[in-house]
Protein backbone atom coordinates (compact mmCIF):
# COMPACT_ATOMS: atom_id res chain seq x y z
CA UNK A 1 0.00 0.00 0.00
CA UNK A 2 1.29 3.64 -0.94
CA UNK A 3 0.09 5.19 2.32
CA UNK A 4 1.58 8.14 3.00
CA UNK A 5 2.56 9.91 6.78
CA UNK A 6 3.92 12.87 5.45
CA UNK A 7 2.08 16.16 7.92
CA UNK A 8 0.86 17.67 5.15
CA UNK A 9 -1.08 15.44 2.93
CA UNK A 10 -3.67 17.87 3.05
CA UNK A 11 -1.76 20.89 1.63
CA UNK A 12 -0.95 18.30 -1.19
CA UNK A 13 -4.50 17.78 -1.99
CA UNK A 14 -5.41 21.00 -1.58
CA UNK A 15 -3.14 22.26 -4.40
CA UNK A 16 -3.61 19.76 -6.75
CA UNK A 17 -7.42 20.12 -6.39
CA UNK A 18 -6.78 24.16 -6.84
CA UNK A 19 -5.51 23.41 -9.98
CA UNK A 20 -8.60 21.54 -11.59
CA UNK A 21 -10.18 24.42 -13.21
CA UNK A 22 -13.32 22.52 -14.17
CA UNK A 23 -13.84 22.23 -10.47
CA UNK A 24 -13.64 26.34 -9.86
CA UNK A 25 -16.22 26.62 -12.75
CA UNK A 26 -18.67 25.10 -11.16
CA UNK A 27 -17.92 26.31 -7.65
CA UNK A 28 -17.47 23.36 -5.90
CA UNK A 29 -14.80 23.20 -2.94
CA UNK A 30 -12.45 21.10 -1.25
CA UNK A 31 -14.35 20.89 2.38
CA UNK A 32 -12.61 18.21 4.38
CA UNK A 33 -9.59 16.10 3.50
CA UNK A 34 -8.98 12.89 5.64
CA UNK A 35 -5.90 10.19 5.00
CA UNK A 36 -7.99 7.96 2.74
CA UNK A 37 -11.28 10.44 2.55
CA UNK A 38 -12.42 13.67 1.01
CA UNK A 39 -15.46 16.04 0.98
CA UNK A 40 -16.32 18.10 -1.67
CA UNK A 41 -19.35 20.71 -1.46
CA UNK A 42 -21.28 22.20 -4.24
CA UNK A 43 -24.13 24.98 -4.34
CA UNK A 44 -27.04 24.88 -6.32
CA UNK A 45 -26.87 26.40 -9.12
CA UNK A 46 -29.17 26.85 -12.39
CA UNK A 47 -26.26 26.58 -14.82
CA UNK A 48 -25.66 22.87 -14.26
CA UNK A 49 -29.25 21.63 -14.60
CA UNK A 50 -30.90 19.14 -17.10
CA UNK A 51 -33.47 19.44 -19.17
CA UNK A 52 -35.93 18.89 -15.74
CA UNK A 53 -34.40 21.84 -14.33
CA UNK A 54 -32.53 19.09 -11.49
CA UNK A 55 -28.55 18.86 -11.07
CA UNK A 56 -27.28 17.69 -14.31
CA UNK A 57 -25.91 13.69 -13.64
CA UNK A 58 -22.65 14.70 -15.14
CA UNK A 59 -21.97 16.88 -12.75
CA UNK A 60 -23.12 14.52 -9.98
CA UNK A 61 -20.53 12.35 -11.80
CA UNK A 62 -17.64 14.88 -11.96
CA UNK A 63 -17.54 15.73 -8.20
CA UNK A 64 -17.87 12.13 -6.71
CA UNK A 65 -15.13 11.03 -9.48
CA UNK A 66 -12.77 13.76 -8.35
CA UNK A 67 -13.52 13.33 -4.33
CA UNK A 68 -12.66 10.19 -4.97
CA UNK A 69 -9.56 10.91 -6.98
CA UNK A 70 -8.29 13.24 -4.36
CA UNK A 71 -9.58 10.01 -1.21
CA UNK A 72 -6.84 7.87 -3.26
CA UNK A 73 -4.67 10.84 -3.57
CA UNK A 74 -4.63 11.61 -0.26
CA UNK A 75 -2.69 8.12 0.59
CA UNK A 76 -0.20 8.54 -2.44
CA UNK A 77 3.48 9.11 -1.63
CA UNK A 78 4.29 13.06 -2.67
CA UNK A 79 5.83 11.99 -5.81
CA UNK A 80 3.10 10.04 -7.15
CA UNK A 81 0.50 10.88 -9.21
CA UNK A 82 -2.75 8.82 -10.20
CA UNK A 83 -5.16 8.41 -12.99
CA UNK A 84 -8.84 7.06 -13.40
CA UNK A 85 -9.24 4.03 -15.66
CA UNK A 86 -12.90 3.62 -15.30
CA UNK A 87 -15.66 4.81 -12.71
CA UNK A 88 -19.72 4.00 -12.20
CA UNK A 89 -22.26 6.49 -10.77
CA UNK A 90 -25.72 4.85 -9.72
CA UNK A 91 -28.26 7.99 -9.78
CA UNK A 92 -30.38 6.91 -6.46
CA UNK A 93 -32.68 10.16 -6.87
CA UNK A 94 -33.11 13.44 -8.28
CA UNK A 95 -30.88 16.05 -8.00
CA UNK A 96 -32.68 18.51 -6.39
CA UNK A 97 -31.79 20.55 -3.38
CA UNK A 98 -29.39 24.00 -2.39
CA UNK A 99 -26.33 22.37 -1.65
CA UNK A 100 -24.39 19.14 -2.64
CA UNK A 101 -22.12 16.86 -0.63
CA UNK A 102 -19.82 14.71 -2.65
CA UNK A 103 -17.46 11.81 -0.15
CA UNK A 104 -14.77 9.69 -1.81
CA UNK A 105 -13.20 7.31 0.22
CA UNK A 106 -10.39 4.59 -0.34
CA UNK A 107 -11.84 1.28 -0.38
CA UNK A 108 -8.50 -0.52 -1.49
CA UNK A 109 -5.42 0.87 -1.30
CA UNK A 110 -2.74 -0.74 -3.77
CA UNK A 111 0.90 0.25 -5.14
CA UNK A 112 -0.87 0.22 -8.48
CA UNK A 113 -4.38 -0.12 -8.26
CA UNK A 114 -6.38 1.94 -6.25
CA UNK A 115 -9.98 1.52 -6.01
CA UNK A 116 -12.76 4.56 -4.03
CA UNK A 117 -15.95 4.31 -3.49
CA UNK A 118 -18.14 7.67 -3.35
CA UNK A 119 -21.65 8.73 -2.72
CA UNK A 120 -23.44 11.87 -2.91
CA UNK A 121 -26.13 14.15 -0.48
CA UNK A 122 -28.75 16.30 -1.63
CA UNK A 123 -28.45 18.87 1.56
CA UNK A 124 -31.36 21.41 2.31
CA UNK A 125 -32.36 23.75 5.53
CA UNK A 126 -34.69 22.00 6.39
CA UNK A 127 -34.54 18.38 5.39
CA UNK A 128 -32.09 15.40 6.50
CA UNK A 129 -29.04 14.72 3.58
CA UNK A 130 -30.48 12.08 0.82
CA UNK A 131 -28.47 10.15 -1.20
CA UNK A 132 -28.19 10.79 -4.47
CA UNK A 133 -26.07 8.53 -6.10
CA UNK A 134 -22.83 6.16 -5.55
CA UNK A 135 -20.10 5.47 -7.35
CA UNK A 136 -16.89 2.83 -7.72
CA UNK A 137 -13.93 4.89 -9.25
CA UNK A 138 -10.65 2.55 -9.95
CA UNK A 139 -7.47 4.47 -10.30
CA UNK A 140 -3.97 3.48 -11.40
CA UNK A 141 -1.00 5.15 -9.71
CA UNK A 142 1.54 6.65 -11.98
CA UNK A 143 5.55 7.35 -10.93
CA UNK A 144 8.23 8.77 -13.02
CA UNK A 145 5.55 10.47 -15.30
CA UNK A 146 6.34 14.12 -15.30
CA UNK A 147 3.32 16.29 -15.11
CA UNK A 148 1.80 13.40 -13.64
CA UNK A 149 2.70 13.40 -10.00
CA UNK A 150 0.95 16.84 -8.19
CA UNK B 1 -39.74 -1.56 -28.17
CA UNK B 2 -40.77 2.05 -27.65
CA UNK B 3 -39.78 2.81 -31.11
CA UNK B 4 -41.25 6.64 -32.94
CA UNK B 5 -41.79 6.28 -36.42
CA UNK B 6 -43.07 10.68 -35.78
CA UNK B 7 -40.79 12.33 -38.18
CA UNK B 8 -39.49 15.12 -36.09
CA UNK B 9 -38.22 13.00 -33.68
CA UNK B 10 -34.83 15.34 -34.54
CA UNK B 11 -36.72 18.51 -33.62
CA UNK B 12 -38.10 16.79 -30.16
CA UNK B 13 -34.38 15.71 -29.30
CA UNK B 14 -32.73 19.16 -30.25
CA UNK B 15 -35.84 21.22 -28.30
CA UNK B 16 -34.76 19.12 -24.73
CA UNK B 17 -30.90 19.52 -25.67
CA UNK B 18 -31.19 22.73 -25.66
CA UNK B 19 -33.03 23.08 -22.61
CA UNK B 20 -29.77 21.65 -20.62
CA UNK B 21 -28.45 24.04 -18.92
CA UNK B 22 -24.77 22.43 -18.24
CA UNK B 23 -24.57 21.58 -22.23
CA UNK B 24 -24.75 25.28 -23.00
CA UNK B 25 -22.47 26.07 -20.32
CA UNK B 26 -19.65 24.13 -21.52
CA UNK B 27 -20.02 24.48 -25.22
CA UNK B 28 -21.39 21.06 -26.19
CA UNK B 29 -23.37 21.36 -29.71
CA UNK B 30 -25.64 18.77 -31.05
CA UNK B 31 -24.39 17.48 -34.06
CA UNK B 32 -26.15 14.28 -35.20
CA UNK B 33 -29.56 13.41 -34.47
CA UNK B 34 -30.42 9.63 -36.06
CA UNK B 35 -32.80 7.18 -34.50
CA UNK B 36 -30.99 5.55 -31.80
CA UNK B 37 -27.86 7.94 -32.68
CA UNK B 38 -27.08 10.61 -31.66
CA UNK B 39 -23.42 13.15 -31.16
CA UNK B 40 -22.15 15.81 -29.62
CA UNK B 41 -19.37 17.61 -30.13
CA UNK B 42 -17.20 20.27 -27.56
CA UNK B 43 -14.38 22.37 -28.57
CA UNK B 44 -11.31 21.81 -25.71
CA UNK B 45 -11.42 24.72 -23.41
CA UNK B 46 -9.29 25.30 -20.51
CA UNK B 47 -12.13 25.64 -17.87
CA UNK B 48 -12.84 22.45 -18.57
CA UNK B 49 -9.42 21.15 -17.45
CA UNK B 50 -8.18 19.12 -14.12
CA UNK B 51 -5.17 19.36 -12.80
CA UNK B 52 -2.62 17.88 -15.71
CA UNK B 53 -4.29 20.50 -18.01
CA UNK B 54 -6.32 17.70 -20.11
CA UNK B 55 -9.79 17.56 -20.44
CA UNK B 56 -11.42 16.59 -17.31
CA UNK B 57 -12.98 13.23 -16.86
CA UNK B 58 -16.32 14.62 -15.77
CA UNK B 59 -16.67 16.81 -18.85
CA UNK B 60 -15.59 13.44 -21.13
CA UNK B 61 -18.45 11.61 -18.30
CA UNK B 62 -21.38 14.47 -18.95
CA UNK B 63 -21.27 14.75 -22.59
CA UNK B 64 -20.88 11.05 -23.15
CA UNK B 65 -24.18 10.68 -20.69
CA UNK B 66 -26.15 13.36 -22.51
CA UNK B 67 -25.47 11.56 -26.36
CA UNK B 68 -26.72 8.47 -24.40
CA UNK B 69 -29.58 9.93 -23.04
CA UNK B 70 -30.94 11.75 -26.34
CA UNK B 71 -29.43 8.60 -28.44
CA UNK B 72 -32.62 7.01 -26.22
CA UNK B 73 -34.56 9.71 -26.15
CA UNK B 74 -34.88 9.56 -29.83
CA UNK B 75 -36.62 6.12 -29.84
CA UNK B 76 -39.08 6.83 -27.30
CA UNK B 77 -42.50 7.73 -28.01
CA UNK B 78 -42.96 11.79 -27.85
CA UNK B 79 -44.65 12.12 -24.54
CA UNK B 80 -42.49 9.88 -22.55
CA UNK B 81 -39.32 10.64 -20.87
CA UNK B 82 -35.85 9.11 -20.06
CA UNK B 83 -34.18 9.07 -16.23
CA UNK B 84 -30.59 7.72 -16.14
CA UNK B 85 -30.40 4.98 -13.40
CA UNK B 86 -26.46 4.15 -13.75
CA UNK B 87 -23.85 4.52 -16.36
CA UNK B 88 -20.28 3.49 -16.35
CA UNK B 89 -17.27 5.46 -18.31
CA UNK B 90 -13.49 3.21 -18.92
CA UNK B 91 -11.16 6.20 -19.54
CA UNK B 92 -9.12 5.06 -22.38
CA UNK B 93 -6.12 7.69 -23.38
CA UNK B 94 -6.11 11.21 -21.91
CA UNK B 95 -8.47 14.01 -23.35
CA UNK B 96 -5.89 15.87 -25.36
CA UNK B 97 -7.32 17.32 -28.48
CA UNK B 98 -9.03 20.46 -30.64
CA UNK B 99 -12.10 19.14 -29.86
CA UNK B 100 -13.64 15.88 -29.33
CA UNK B 101 -16.95 14.18 -30.65
CA UNK B 102 -19.38 11.82 -28.22
CA UNK B 103 -21.32 9.25 -29.93
CA UNK B 104 -24.05 8.01 -28.26
CA UNK B 105 -26.04 4.63 -29.87
CA UNK B 106 -28.55 2.56 -28.68
CA UNK B 107 -27.70 -1.15 -28.00
CA UNK B 108 -31.23 -2.45 -26.38
CA UNK B 109 -34.43 -0.10 -26.89
CA UNK B 110 -37.44 -1.26 -24.29
CA UNK B 111 -40.51 -0.21 -23.17
CA UNK B 112 -39.06 0.03 -19.46
CA UNK B 113 -35.15 -0.06 -19.41
CA UNK B 114 -32.91 1.42 -22.40
CA UNK B 115 -29.35 0.49 -22.83
CA UNK B 116 -27.17 2.87 -24.75
CA UNK B 117 -23.42 2.82 -25.03
CA UNK B 118 -21.23 5.26 -25.79
CA UNK B 119 -18.13 6.56 -27.44
CA UNK B 120 -15.65 9.76 -26.98
CA UNK B 121 -12.90 10.64 -29.52
CA UNK B 122 -10.53 13.37 -29.88
CA UNK B 123 -10.03 15.29 -33.02
CA UNK B 124 -7.61 17.18 -34.70
CA UNK B 125 -6.69 18.62 -37.56
CA UNK B 126 -3.68 16.89 -38.15
CA UNK B 127 -4.66 13.13 -37.31
CA UNK B 128 -7.21 10.46 -36.96
CA UNK B 129 -9.89 10.42 -34.37
CA UNK B 130 -8.27 9.18 -31.56
CA UNK B 131 -10.64 6.80 -28.84
CA UNK B 132 -10.49 8.37 -25.30
CA UNK B 133 -13.09 6.96 -23.67
CA UNK B 134 -16.36 4.30 -23.93
CA UNK B 135 -19.39 4.47 -21.43
CA UNK B 136 -22.37 1.96 -21.02
CA UNK B 137 -25.43 3.70 -19.47
CA UNK B 138 -28.74 2.08 -18.43
CA UNK B 139 -32.06 4.83 -18.35
CA UNK B 140 -35.45 3.77 -16.92
CA UNK B 141 -38.73 5.27 -19.52
CA UNK B 142 -41.01 7.12 -17.36
CA UNK B 143 -44.53 8.07 -18.55
CA UNK B 144 -47.31 9.70 -16.71
CA UNK B 145 -44.88 11.64 -14.94
CA UNK B 146 -45.49 15.67 -15.25
CA UNK B 147 -42.53 17.41 -15.50
CA UNK B 148 -40.53 14.21 -17.48
CA UNK B 149 -41.77 13.89 -21.09
CA UNK B 150 -39.92 16.40 -23.59
CA UNK C 1 -40.64 1.65 -1.04
CA UNK C 2 -41.65 -1.44 -1.15
CA UNK C 3 -41.01 -2.37 2.12
CA UNK C 4 -42.58 -6.05 3.50
CA UNK C 5 -43.33 -6.13 7.12
CA UNK C 6 -44.32 -9.89 6.53
CA UNK C 7 -43.18 -11.99 9.41
CA UNK C 8 -41.22 -14.62 7.42
CA UNK C 9 -39.62 -13.05 4.53
CA UNK C 10 -36.55 -15.69 5.52
CA UNK C 11 -38.76 -18.72 4.17
CA UNK C 12 -39.97 -16.61 1.26
CA UNK C 13 -36.02 -15.52 0.71
CA UNK C 14 -34.82 -19.22 1.09
CA UNK C 15 -36.97 -21.30 -0.94
CA UNK C 16 -36.27 -18.82 -3.75
CA UNK C 17 -32.61 -19.06 -3.11
CA UNK C 18 -33.70 -23.31 -3.23
CA UNK C 19 -34.76 -22.94 -6.79
CA UNK C 20 -31.33 -21.63 -7.30
CA UNK C 21 -29.63 -24.49 -9.34
CA UNK C 22 -26.24 -23.13 -9.94
CA UNK C 23 -25.99 -22.10 -6.41
CA UNK C 24 -26.33 -25.58 -5.11
CA UNK C 25 -24.48 -26.97 -7.78
CA UNK C 26 -21.40 -24.84 -6.81
CA UNK C 27 -22.16 -25.56 -2.69
CA UNK C 28 -23.42 -22.14 -1.88
CA UNK C 29 -24.98 -21.80 1.54
CA UNK C 30 -27.21 -19.08 2.57
CA UNK C 31 -26.36 -18.40 5.81
CA UNK C 32 -27.89 -14.95 6.79
CA UNK C 33 -31.06 -12.96 5.74
CA UNK C 34 -31.98 -9.93 7.45
CA UNK C 35 -34.20 -7.05 6.17
CA UNK C 36 -32.36 -5.58 3.45
CA UNK C 37 -29.04 -7.79 4.05
CA UNK C 38 -28.19 -11.75 3.01
CA UNK C 39 -25.23 -13.81 3.38
CA UNK C 40 -23.88 -16.67 1.55
CA UNK C 41 -21.15 -18.39 2.05
CA UNK C 42 -18.94 -20.83 0.05
CA UNK C 43 -16.15 -23.03 0.55
CA UNK C 44 -13.23 -23.21 -1.41
CA UNK C 45 -13.29 -26.14 -4.34
CA UNK C 46 -11.11 -26.87 -7.50
CA UNK C 47 -13.62 -27.07 -9.68
CA UNK C 48 -13.89 -23.64 -9.37
CA UNK C 49 -10.71 -21.79 -10.29
CA UNK C 50 -9.40 -20.08 -13.15
CA UNK C 51 -6.42 -20.88 -14.70
CA UNK C 52 -4.12 -19.66 -11.85
CA UNK C 53 -5.49 -22.15 -9.42
CA UNK C 54 -7.49 -19.16 -7.69
CA UNK C 55 -11.16 -18.57 -6.97
CA UNK C 56 -12.70 -17.54 -10.87
CA UNK C 57 -14.15 -14.33 -10.75
CA UNK C 58 -17.09 -15.29 -12.40
CA UNK C 59 -18.00 -17.47 -8.57
CA UNK C 60 -16.87 -14.35 -7.08
CA UNK C 61 -19.62 -12.52 -9.44
CA UNK C 62 -21.93 -14.96 -9.04
CA UNK C 63 -22.09 -15.32 -5.57
CA UNK C 64 -22.36 -11.29 -5.04
CA UNK C 65 -25.03 -10.83 -7.27
CA UNK C 66 -27.16 -13.42 -5.67
CA UNK C 67 -26.40 -11.89 -2.51
CA UNK C 68 -27.29 -8.73 -3.62
CA UNK C 69 -30.97 -9.98 -5.58
CA UNK C 70 -32.05 -11.32 -2.13
CA UNK C 71 -31.17 -8.63 -0.51
CA UNK C 72 -33.32 -6.91 -2.51
CA UNK C 73 -35.84 -9.65 -2.65
CA UNK C 74 -36.44 -9.45 1.20
CA UNK C 75 -37.75 -6.30 1.31
CA UNK C 76 -39.96 -6.99 -1.27
CA UNK C 77 -44.14 -7.41 -0.87
CA UNK C 78 -44.58 -10.98 -1.54
CA UNK C 79 -46.09 -11.70 -5.32
CA UNK C 80 -43.18 -9.15 -6.37
CA UNK C 81 -40.33 -10.46 -8.29
CA UNK C 82 -36.75 -9.32 -8.74
CA UNK C 83 -34.66 -8.92 -12.32
CA UNK C 84 -31.01 -7.74 -12.19
CA UNK C 85 -30.77 -5.06 -14.76
CA UNK C 86 -26.84 -4.71 -14.53
CA UNK C 87 -24.10 -5.06 -12.53
CA UNK C 88 -20.41 -4.39 -12.05
CA UNK C 89 -17.66 -5.79 -9.57
CA UNK C 90 -14.46 -4.39 -8.40
CA UNK C 91 -11.73 -7.46 -7.97
CA UNK C 92 -9.87 -6.49 -5.25
CA UNK C 93 -7.77 -9.43 -3.93
CA UNK C 94 -6.82 -12.68 -5.34
CA UNK C 95 -9.57 -15.79 -4.27
CA UNK C 96 -7.54 -17.48 -1.95
CA UNK C 97 -9.03 -19.08 1.12
CA UNK C 98 -10.89 -22.11 2.52
CA UNK C 99 -14.41 -20.43 2.76
CA UNK C 100 -15.51 -17.24 0.88
CA UNK C 101 -18.45 -14.86 2.01
CA UNK C 102 -20.23 -12.82 0.48
CA UNK C 103 -22.62 -9.98 1.74
CA UNK C 104 -25.49 -8.53 -0.07
CA UNK C 105 -26.81 -5.14 0.94
CA UNK C 106 -30.18 -2.74 -0.14
CA UNK C 107 -28.45 0.20 -0.69
CA UNK C 108 -31.29 2.36 -2.50
CA UNK C 109 -35.07 0.63 -2.08
CA UNK C 110 -37.38 1.67 -4.63
CA UNK C 111 -41.32 0.78 -6.00
CA UNK C 112 -39.65 0.47 -9.50
CA UNK C 113 -35.43 0.10 -9.22
CA UNK C 114 -33.40 -1.22 -6.54
CA UNK C 115 -29.55 -0.57 -5.99
CA UNK C 116 -27.50 -3.09 -3.66
CA UNK C 117 -24.06 -3.40 -2.64
CA UNK C 118 -22.02 -6.15 -2.27
CA UNK C 119 -18.84 -7.47 -0.36
CA UNK C 120 -16.86 -10.35 -0.87
CA UNK C 121 -14.42 -11.54 1.87
CA UNK C 122 -11.62 -15.11 1.77
CA UNK C 123 -11.88 -16.65 5.30
CA UNK C 124 -9.24 -18.77 6.91
CA UNK C 125 -8.72 -20.30 10.15
CA UNK C 126 -6.01 -18.05 10.94
CA UNK C 127 -6.25 -15.00 9.69
CA UNK C 128 -8.99 -12.19 9.59
CA UNK C 129 -11.13 -11.93 6.57
CA UNK C 130 -9.98 -10.57 4.03
CA UNK C 131 -11.70 -8.49 1.44
CA UNK C 132 -11.40 -9.78 -1.79
CA UNK C 133 -14.26 -8.04 -4.13
CA UNK C 134 -16.98 -5.33 -3.87
CA UNK C 135 -20.18 -5.20 -6.13
CA UNK C 136 -22.95 -2.56 -6.89
CA UNK C 137 -26.02 -3.94 -8.89
CA UNK C 138 -29.10 -2.34 -10.29
CA UNK C 139 -32.34 -4.63 -10.18
CA UNK C 140 -35.68 -4.09 -11.51
CA UNK C 141 -39.07 -5.11 -9.54
CA UNK C 142 -41.61 -6.92 -11.78
CA UNK C 143 -45.31 -7.55 -10.68
CA UNK C 144 -48.13 -9.12 -12.59
CA UNK C 145 -45.60 -11.40 -14.51
CA UNK C 146 -45.89 -15.06 -14.08
CA UNK C 147 -43.66 -17.27 -12.69
CA UNK C 148 -41.01 -14.13 -11.76
CA UNK C 149 -42.81 -13.58 -8.10
CA UNK C 150 -41.42 -15.97 -5.54
CA UNK D 1 0.60 -1.68 -26.96
CA UNK D 2 1.69 -5.44 -26.17
CA UNK D 3 0.48 -7.18 -29.31
CA UNK D 4 1.92 -10.41 -30.20
CA UNK D 5 2.57 -11.89 -33.37
CA UNK D 6 4.08 -15.12 -32.08
CA UNK D 7 2.60 -17.95 -34.40
CA UNK D 8 1.14 -19.89 -31.84
CA UNK D 9 -0.92 -17.21 -29.74
CA UNK D 10 -3.97 -19.70 -30.41
CA UNK D 11 -2.76 -22.38 -28.62
CA UNK D 12 -1.09 -19.94 -26.12
CA UNK D 13 -4.73 -19.07 -25.10
CA UNK D 14 -6.08 -22.70 -25.36
CA UNK D 15 -3.63 -23.74 -23.05
CA UNK D 16 -4.69 -21.33 -20.50
CA UNK D 17 -8.54 -21.59 -20.98
CA UNK D 18 -7.62 -25.24 -20.38
CA UNK D 19 -6.67 -24.96 -17.05
CA UNK D 20 -9.65 -23.26 -16.20
CA UNK D 21 -11.65 -25.54 -13.96
CA UNK D 22 -14.80 -23.78 -13.56
CA UNK D 23 -15.21 -23.43 -17.50
CA UNK D 24 -14.96 -26.95 -17.48
CA UNK D 25 -17.36 -27.65 -15.14
CA UNK D 26 -20.24 -26.09 -16.86
CA UNK D 27 -19.14 -27.31 -19.97
CA UNK D 28 -17.70 -24.24 -21.82
CA UNK D 29 -15.34 -24.45 -25.15
CA UNK D 30 -13.46 -22.09 -26.48
CA UNK D 31 -14.64 -22.14 -30.29
CA UNK D 32 -12.66 -19.34 -31.54
CA UNK D 33 -9.30 -17.83 -31.30
CA UNK D 34 -8.25 -14.64 -33.13
CA UNK D 35 -5.81 -11.73 -32.43
CA UNK D 36 -7.89 -9.34 -29.96
CA UNK D 37 -11.57 -11.52 -30.31
CA UNK D 38 -12.54 -14.87 -28.40
CA UNK D 39 -15.68 -16.65 -28.58
CA UNK D 40 -17.00 -19.33 -25.98
CA UNK D 41 -19.75 -21.55 -26.57
CA UNK D 42 -21.63 -23.27 -23.54
CA UNK D 43 -24.70 -25.44 -23.94
CA UNK D 44 -27.92 -25.13 -21.92
CA UNK D 45 -28.02 -27.18 -18.81
CA UNK D 46 -30.68 -27.05 -16.16
CA UNK D 47 -27.88 -27.08 -13.45
CA UNK D 48 -26.75 -23.20 -14.58
CA UNK D 49 -30.19 -22.08 -14.01
CA UNK D 50 -31.60 -19.30 -11.19
CA UNK D 51 -35.03 -19.67 -9.79
CA UNK D 52 -36.65 -18.59 -12.70
CA UNK D 53 -35.15 -21.65 -14.56
CA UNK D 54 -33.41 -19.49 -17.25
CA UNK D 55 -29.71 -19.45 -17.26
CA UNK D 56 -27.88 -17.46 -14.08
CA UNK D 57 -26.45 -14.30 -14.68
CA UNK D 58 -23.48 -15.23 -12.64
CA UNK D 59 -22.99 -17.74 -15.75
CA UNK D 60 -23.82 -15.16 -18.21
CA UNK D 61 -21.12 -13.21 -16.51
CA UNK D 62 -18.32 -15.74 -15.99
CA UNK D 63 -18.39 -16.74 -19.48
CA UNK D 64 -18.39 -13.29 -20.59
CA UNK D 65 -15.80 -12.02 -18.43
CA UNK D 66 -13.60 -14.95 -19.69
CA UNK D 67 -14.09 -14.18 -23.40
CA UNK D 68 -12.58 -10.61 -22.42
CA UNK D 69 -9.77 -11.81 -20.29
CA UNK D 70 -8.92 -14.13 -23.56
CA UNK D 71 -9.25 -11.56 -25.83
CA UNK D 72 -6.89 -9.34 -24.00
CA UNK D 73 -4.90 -12.51 -23.64
CA UNK D 74 -4.59 -13.29 -27.16
CA UNK D 75 -2.36 -9.84 -27.58
CA UNK D 76 0.01 -9.91 -25.16
CA UNK D 77 3.30 -11.72 -24.95
CA UNK D 78 3.31 -14.92 -24.19
CA UNK D 79 5.32 -14.37 -20.58
CA UNK D 80 2.66 -11.80 -19.43
CA UNK D 81 -0.07 -12.71 -17.93
CA UNK D 82 -3.54 -10.58 -17.10
CA UNK D 83 -5.54 -9.96 -14.18
CA UNK D 84 -9.25 -8.69 -13.99
CA UNK D 85 -9.46 -5.16 -12.12
CA UNK D 86 -13.14 -5.09 -12.65
CA UNK D 87 -15.99 -5.86 -15.32
CA UNK D 88 -19.84 -4.77 -15.60
CA UNK D 89 -22.40 -6.48 -17.27
CA UNK D 90 -25.74 -5.33 -18.70
CA UNK D 91 -28.23 -8.09 -18.83
CA UNK D 92 -30.35 -7.06 -21.88
CA UNK D 93 -32.90 -10.05 -22.08
CA UNK D 94 -33.20 -13.53 -20.35
CA UNK D 95 -31.01 -16.38 -21.11
CA UNK D 96 -33.22 -18.24 -22.70
CA UNK D 97 -31.88 -20.48 -25.26
CA UNK D 98 -30.22 -24.08 -26.67
CA UNK D 99 -26.99 -22.99 -26.67
CA UNK D 100 -25.17 -19.69 -25.68
CA UNK D 101 -22.26 -17.83 -27.36
CA UNK D 102 -19.99 -15.03 -25.54
CA UNK D 103 -17.57 -13.04 -27.56
CA UNK D 104 -14.57 -10.78 -26.07
CA UNK D 105 -13.46 -8.06 -28.06
CA UNK D 106 -10.22 -6.08 -27.05
CA UNK D 107 -11.26 -2.60 -27.10
CA UNK D 108 -8.01 -0.42 -26.40
CA UNK D 109 -4.99 -2.53 -25.98
CA UNK D 110 -1.88 -1.65 -23.69
CA UNK D 111 1.31 -1.82 -21.66
CA UNK D 112 -0.34 -1.88 -18.50
CA UNK D 113 -4.56 -1.80 -19.07
CA UNK D 114 -6.52 -3.52 -21.12
CA UNK D 115 -10.37 -2.61 -22.02
CA UNK D 116 -12.08 -5.38 -23.42
CA UNK D 117 -15.87 -5.47 -24.29
CA UNK D 118 -18.27 -8.71 -24.52
CA UNK D 119 -21.26 -9.56 -26.14
CA UNK D 120 -23.44 -12.51 -25.03
CA UNK D 121 -26.17 -14.48 -27.22
CA UNK D 122 -28.94 -17.17 -26.89
CA UNK D 123 -28.53 -19.48 -29.79
CA UNK D 124 -32.02 -21.66 -30.99
CA UNK D 125 -32.18 -23.69 -33.83
CA UNK D 126 -35.10 -22.11 -35.44
CA UNK D 127 -34.36 -18.24 -34.50
CA UNK D 128 -31.79 -15.26 -35.05
CA UNK D 129 -28.93 -15.17 -32.43
CA UNK D 130 -30.69 -12.94 -29.80
CA UNK D 131 -28.26 -10.52 -27.76
CA UNK D 132 -28.98 -11.21 -24.04
CA UNK D 133 -26.02 -9.34 -22.48
CA UNK D 134 -23.17 -7.04 -22.86
CA UNK D 135 -20.09 -6.50 -20.71
CA UNK D 136 -17.01 -3.72 -20.08
CA UNK D 137 -14.03 -5.25 -18.57
CA UNK D 138 -10.42 -3.83 -17.35
CA UNK D 139 -7.97 -6.02 -17.51
CA UNK D 140 -4.11 -5.61 -15.95
CA UNK D 141 -1.22 -6.92 -17.37
CA UNK D 142 1.50 -8.81 -14.70
CA UNK D 143 4.53 -9.16 -16.07
CA UNK D 144 7.61 -10.62 -13.90
CA UNK D 145 5.17 -12.88 -11.54
CA UNK D 146 5.54 -15.88 -11.41
CA UNK D 147 2.47 -17.98 -11.46
CA UNK D 148 0.70 -15.09 -13.72
CA UNK D 149 1.90 -16.06 -16.88
CA UNK D 150 0.68 -18.58 -18.73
Amino acid sequence: MAETTEPDFRARVRRSFDRQAFMRMIGAELTRVEQGMVEIELPFNEMMTQQHGILHAGIISSALETAGTYAGYSVLEPDAGLLTIEFKVNLLSPGRGERFLFRGEVTKPGTTIIVSDGRAYAMSQDAPPKLIASMTATKMVVRDREGFAE
